[in-house]
């Protein structure tokens, strides 16, 4: 195979990211669209995998309250276990007739002193369930410091949600006075907040049809695309993120084939600041070669109205127009 | 049109920032003295683009207060209907002699019960009254402490307030012992705490009267401006931000009429630290060509007193003195 | 004046850090060693200078017990006034012989409201006492949340305390292989926390005597001083910030008098990373000329003992050992 | 003895970085594997070196929990104190016999109005008592707001764990097409949860036998190794850092027998920043001499399995298999 399958300079941004240099081809998407590694793990215990704050803050609203109402439960069954040990001759105003009542009445004096609402007409009048309910008194305001926290952790995260075009798309572009082609995407914010310093990376993990592997597959390659414009420092509701097909592309000279066969992923990591919850955020997303549309431009989506307003239109962000592009490379380069 | 409207070299900073390039003429102002964008979103559906954490954090004190007293009436209600609908025979204590007084009497358990505060002449005695009861207490608690989460990061949040001089002038300075003409503007920080590290950022959207669109109107274009001094580590009081109009500037050469018929608009990103709140702050701001006074020069506002006590008069932020000149561009270089 | 009184090439360096330029000699220190400015701050009405939950943030923790116990008084007034407002009838279990005792009582039960302690033997029996009580416990909760809030961001600050060695020294030392002069002082971490990436910048308020202003008076200059090292990755325990004076010094070349009639006040911005805390810390510092001391050298306070342990001696941070130089200037370069 | 020990050119990167220059020979270990300095402080006395906060937020949990504990004691004994000291007739409801079990009533009081809970039996009915019991209550509310903040700060500090292999090693590996020497250890991120933007940063503390010291022991310096690569944006699971050792390394040109007498410590710091906790994280970590292999590479941990799913074994992160090394020279170059 003379010709190069892509331009070797490009290899020169050759990126381990990833944690692994150029691997074989049979690979599944690397990333999904929801910013989670497709990959799994092994070889550690679960418990030095598992951290229960991190559990707490990142777990699904509906897990964290079960989680709550059990530990609630088993912490009242516990202290009915206390007041039973100690006799129950202790509480006083108890009005039961049988003894699954009588639990009964122990169970919610308990919850009563746990949550501090006690009422009183249940109230400890022995010394030891005294003593135990001033300890359980304390054990359920520091539970709900706990679970206060816990809480603040989860919603003083940054909602940030980003929406990102549903294809990327090879078109031809103006940079720099000139008509080339790049491979780009579109993101908008989807919340009124403000995000600054936005920043945008890529890497594409691209099969390399010119390198076999013992098998004789060809190798994928993981590579840094460069970008138009890495930074903004405004963003007010949408960008679009534009590698240039220049030299320096992997892509440089492909035809629409060579494309097709390099089956490009796009791993993408955006990060900025969100001002309204003080916090850096990232988001990663991926494209994969079925969602990379080939020769299409995307519609605009910024227009000024007679009065002169400004307006956004995100409805159209996955909007494009088909163009017809032959191949990376300008004529006069071939 | 021979003459450049102006300095082409100047085009080299031309900014996407706000998401589109060059456009039309007929805009408003883009960004508002408040730091907010003057533009529409639109095509997104309500709930993709409302956060309700978003909204709790940053709604104005009244309204969260009226979120608040509604949770809490609902709440209640909700929990009026559970002690409903399992009897209200199962709490004891209540002494009323209507139905409306008797729906009061609950509703006010259920209130003590929600804020814990438990009183206990209304309390539960019936089974499942003491089990909705508790489930109540810790439905209250729960709330009280996402309540508590949300006032946080309500008042975390620096509460950064910088005072912007009123107007922008063009003004000769004496800049590298030579002397030149700025445009500048004057900040100071109205509280008394520590910035650090302060930022300016200027993107001037300008008319570009060579250029017309399809429809004869010049089109607009976004250019950053080079500052003097573009971060200062100390920030005690306040700050004259200047950009030189040297031969970088899209101002350089302009007389007073081209500087109307350009109709700037300075977008203005201020960025730095605040100290008391562990907290990186940014504060947009925007003149428009009204609030720019070509040929003065903002009065001196720092001074030593007879003692060398350092003092800053705040109140002459705003103050300037009418200064003739001519034209953005030096006689040698005309 | 032909000789040059300070290194005019250092002059590249001027800062316009403090927001002005060179001004008169008169001035006291400019920065005292507690970090604050000496400066005083006029034209603004009070109500723009101050901010509620910055004061409550950053007021000694003597002041905001008060500022809580007058806040605590006054909401249980108000509650009071609105009990018997709506008639003290409403409040059932009160056992007050007079008009006096009959006023304690409604107050503590307001008390027992706010707090949601709510023993019940005083409880709200009418339908506007409830009503009101029911209220006042959602106003109770709503504060000791925003209290919560203030309190933790107070011990969220960290408690960053750099020891300053007492006096800054002028001192040769080996640097690159020679000896030059530098001027030196010591910090260390007073606490057994770990603070990382620690950061210097200096800048010296120098009298320049060359320069005169309209009364005869020197004018006043601020430079950045070069350091042998801006940054340091660890930081255990001590650091030694040195400002070699060499050729780009606005010292190089000055003897004691020149040294003593340029005034310098070093202004010294440390800043780090805390990890305990998360937090970025900033602190200030100042030496005036009193506390800078010509021809010193600091003892070694780093040494490892017979069983090769390192041990860091921070009771010797001060001490220093006078050393012979006689004008900051190589004899060669003379 | 004419022959340079280690590569001069490297003393360029010489740091002093841990606050001290070259020095002598005998000491240990610098840096523990768990990131804590091994170093003793001294001089300062310990108030100066003890800030509460810091210690009830990087305490021990058993320790944090014995500190409220006895908090929660004292607080209530201080209180039946003034209980006491107003007269216990101010409190209605006891139903004590013995002066110990009135001692005890008056504290169970005392714990049920500091945390609260109120349940009402015991009950202030005293002006002094009710007075004492309503600031009680304020007392038991600013302390749980202030514990509550202690336990947030705690467990919102990310519980980042990495795992760095057992090992370093020296080994042959492929760097810019050719075949070099590297000395190389792995980390792993033993959370599922995401690390972005990971750096790395060697210290290395050596031996340098061609300069000896006053009392004939070579001297030990603090040296910067260069790095293959620093960062990377993407850390899903493992990394293999890499210091090549060219002709700017230290090691360069030695052999077993000089590495060993150099005894080298590598000093490691890694910092990045997690996604889920909102935090920059700093990890140190140290390989002493002893933990270093000469002659030795990592196995492959990354794999995809049949159906193309990448794998990574973390139960494999410390293994590695014994390559013949003789020098850290290439022949071409001796």
């Amino acid at each position: 195979m003379e010709r190069r399958f892509f331009k070797r300079k490009s290899l020169q941004q050759e990126s381990k990211e990833l944690g692994f240099g150029a691997t074989d081809a049979r690979q599944k998407r690397l990333l999904n669209t929801d910013g989670t590694y497709n990959y799994k793990r092994k070889g550690l215990p679960f418990y030095r995998t598992f951290n229960i704050f991190h559990f707490l803050i990142t777990a699904h609203w509906i897990r964290l309250w079960i989680v709550i109402i059990l530990w609630y439960s088993l912490v009242n069954f516990v202290f009915v276990g206390l007041y039973y040990a100690v006799g129950t001759e202790g509480l006083s105003g108890m009005v039961y007739q049988t003894q699954l009542e009588k639990f009964g009445e122990v169970y919610f004096f308990s919850a009563q002193t746990l949550t501090t609402v006690g009422y009183g007409r249940l109230n400890p009048i022995g010394f030891w369930a005294s003593a135990i309910a001033s300890f359980e008194a304390l054990v359920g305001l520091m539970s709900f410091a706990i679970i206060t926290g816990i809480l603040y952790a989860r919603f003083a995260k940054a909602p940030t949600v980003l929406i990102f075009s549903k294809n990327a798309v090879v078109a031809p572009f103006t940079w720099q006075g000139q008509e080339v082609t790049g491979l780009m995407f579109r993101i908008a914010n989807a919340y009124n907040t403000s995000l600054m310093n936005m920043k945008a990376q890529i890497t594409a993990s691209i099969l390399d049809c010119d390198t076999l592997d013992a098998s004789g597959q060809p190798i994928r390659r993981f590579l840094s695309l460069g970008l138009e414009r890495e930074t903004i420092t405004f963003f007010p509701s949408s960008w679009t993120v534009v590698h240039p097909i220049d030299e320096n592309s992997p892509f440089y000279g492909m035809t629409r084939e060579d494309f097709k066969k390099a089956m490009p992923e796009l791993m993408i990591l955006m990060s900025g600041f969100d001002e309204t919850f003080d916090q850096n955020v990232f988001i990663r997303y991926s494209y994969s070669i079925d969602e990379i549309e080939w020769g299409a431009k995307f519609v605009k989506i910024f227009a000024f109205d007679t009065e002169g307003q400004a307006t956004v239109d995100l409805g159209s962000l996955d909007t494009f127009e088909k163009r017809e592009i032959d191949s990376l490379i300008p004529i006069s380069d071939a």
